[in-house]
């Protein structure tokens, strides 16, 4: 499945913090085929560093998706029956509008001119493109971590559009060790003196040394105490015995260090500061605390996963959806996953993930039939 | 209780790593009276940033010891009964010689000549101020987090010499994502420009963005998910909404930004990079996983705690330590305290440890007379 990313330009959008950009773009791509009644549509919502190249091949560097597991034919997401959809966020690096994008005003990048973004702009700006691809109501809306948030967010916010969605890993609100993770990571960038208070892209000199240190932390929240012990324990990197210098002595530290220098050269760091921005600001009740209003309106049907290992996005958080949804008399089906591999077990651990997913798919597809 | 620190002067310790210091100086602090007999003496070893300041009210300061909750009169380490002593670590920073010291040899501080130092290290530096002392066996070696670890180096090296050990909220060697959560620390300082190989002390400019990054992670690690929730929540911070720019949002953004600024004001970044160093060094077994070869000679009693909520510090490690012993008829009690406070536990929430701590001391106290 060789696939190519297109592009949607739209004039405007009008933002939750009050600026309005002009004009917008989206990245996206597309697998499997519309069917003649244009009722299965899936959107498929990317996490944090993810972009519109879910599944499939690329058709210049030849990469699989990040979710290619997932989505193709006969897989969760089956391409031979559904329609997949996945676009790159706002605010994004990937192709849709975001800081790295030229500003029409000025001709030059945004840079910290970007307004900031929420959720739910990531979320207006999926369904403009819904519209625009002549979809009244997808099947689904399915994501993991921020992706799940969006998930989230389509139900709250746009209820008679789809008719399913499946937030994994996720939470209906940033916590405090949330925000505070994040923080870490954008107080390193900001750090950086190469950040340069967002001018980095005219002498092409991003601060990599503190974006590389955010995506370190990151890394670690992705994992699991368990999966790290595994995969790493205390082993050497290529040495029988302690440098006592402060080379790499661990495999862990090799580890870490090539993933942050390695993220370097995909990820823009002014994309990092808004996109976490826009997580730590979701909250799906406005700060009021009561879940129950969000899904007021819903007719929705919830599938909720989260795995046991995952300590970044904590199963109690995906409890207290299901508990308010069962007490809205919602539609939900909830799972924890046993999974050693922390916060990615949604990106690696998808054996499980999988039945739940295509079974609660083929159901849905079903009652949509039946309506 | 006013309190003064000390310091005690040796020609030369021959460290682990091959290297020799000389001369090396150690700073410490003592409570309470040493009694006749010398048997009723205590050495308190201090986590990872701490100081010899362990108690009472520093004469010059007067800020109080960072223990002065479980050190006093009528304390846990109740100081009418018990002569308590505290001495910074070797690498620290605050008295005793690190890589801030001035290198006779040079003339200048060392900076990253400093040799590369162990847990071991330490300890043998702490049993020779006690022989200076003139104190043949101690009552108790105690401490947290990097106390443990020390309190379980010198019940391995130097069993003749201490009747009993406290490692609380440690590990007998530190885990991938324990040596992860280092490495992120010190990729942070090596990052900042202002580190520069380490030598910043004559331009009296250290890399404090670095530092201070590092020290946020460090937060997040001390506290727990509740805990944060508890503190922090999703409270604003001086502001009603979201401020929609890069300032700050929230409570739990002030307070690590504030933490990591102030860190900077009294610790040493290069300190930061040896102690962390000698943590994940740290492994009682030497690499051979065999927990009780460690502990073969061992006539020494054993009170290990640990913390519910302790992330940092998982209760599984301590309960490794007490299987171990349990299996080589070690003399050993066991707590796992419940507590919201994660791995800053044992500094902050001290009613049921210190009511631990007390009988512990008292029943080994009268064993010692018995002997």
């Amino acid at each position: 499945m060789i696939v190519e990313t297109k592009s949607a330009q739209f004039d405007s959008i009008a933002l939750e913090g009050g600026a309005t950009l002009t004009p917008v773009e989206v990245a996206y791509e597309t697998y499997g085929a519309l069917n003649h009644e244009r009722s299965n549509a899936i959107l498929i919502t990317h996490a944090f560093t993810g972009d519109a190249h879910a599944a499939g091949v690329a058709h210049d560097s030849g990469k699989p998706g990040w979710w290619d597991n997932m989505i193709g034919p006969g897989k969760a997401f089956d391409t031979d029956r559904y329609f997949v959809i996945c676009s790159n966020v706002l605010g994004g690096c990937r192709g849709t509008t975001g800081p790295a994008s030229l500003n029409p005003a000025t001709g030059k990048p945004y840079g910290m001119s970007f307004p900031v973004i929420t959720i739910r702009d990531m979320v207006r700006l999926q369904k403009m493109l819904i519209d625009r691809l002549g979809i009244a109501r997808l099947l689904c809306v399915a994501g993991g971590s921020m992706g799940g948030m969006q998930a989230l967010e389509w139900a709250s916010s746009y209820p008679e559009a789809v008719r399913c969605v499946i937030p994994i890993a996720t939470t209906w609100r940033h916590s405090a060790q949330q925000i505070a993770f994040n923080e870490v990571g954008r107080q390193s960038i900001m750090a950086d003196p190469d950040w340069n208070g967002g001018e980095y892209y005219e002498n092409n000199k991003p601060p990599a040394r503190g974006l590389a240190v955010a995506r370190m932390v990151g890394h670690i929240t992705y994992m699991s105490d368990e999966s790290m012990r595994e995969k790493f324990g205390r082993k050497l990197r290529e040495k029988e015995k302690f440098g006592f210098d402060f080379g790499v002595d661990f495999e862990v530290e090799s580890y870490l260090r090539y993933r942050g220098s390695q993220f370097v050269e995909r990820f823009d760091a002014n994309s990092y500061l808004y996109i976490t921005k826009a997580e730590d600001y979701f909250d799906l009740t406005n700060g009021t605390g009561r879940l129950a209003d969000a899904f007021r309106t819903v007719d929705t049907r919830f599938l909720v996963i989260s795995f046991t290992s995952d300590w970044l996005y904590p199963s109690y958080q995906s409890q207290e959806i299901v508990r308010v949804l069962r007490r809205v008399n919602g539609d939900v089906a909830y799972c924890d996953l046993q999974s050693n591999y922390g916060h990615d077990a949604f990106l690696v651990d998808v054996g499980e993930q999988t039945e739940l997913v295509r079974g609660f798919l083929d159901s849905t597809a079903r009652i949509a039939v039946a309506a």
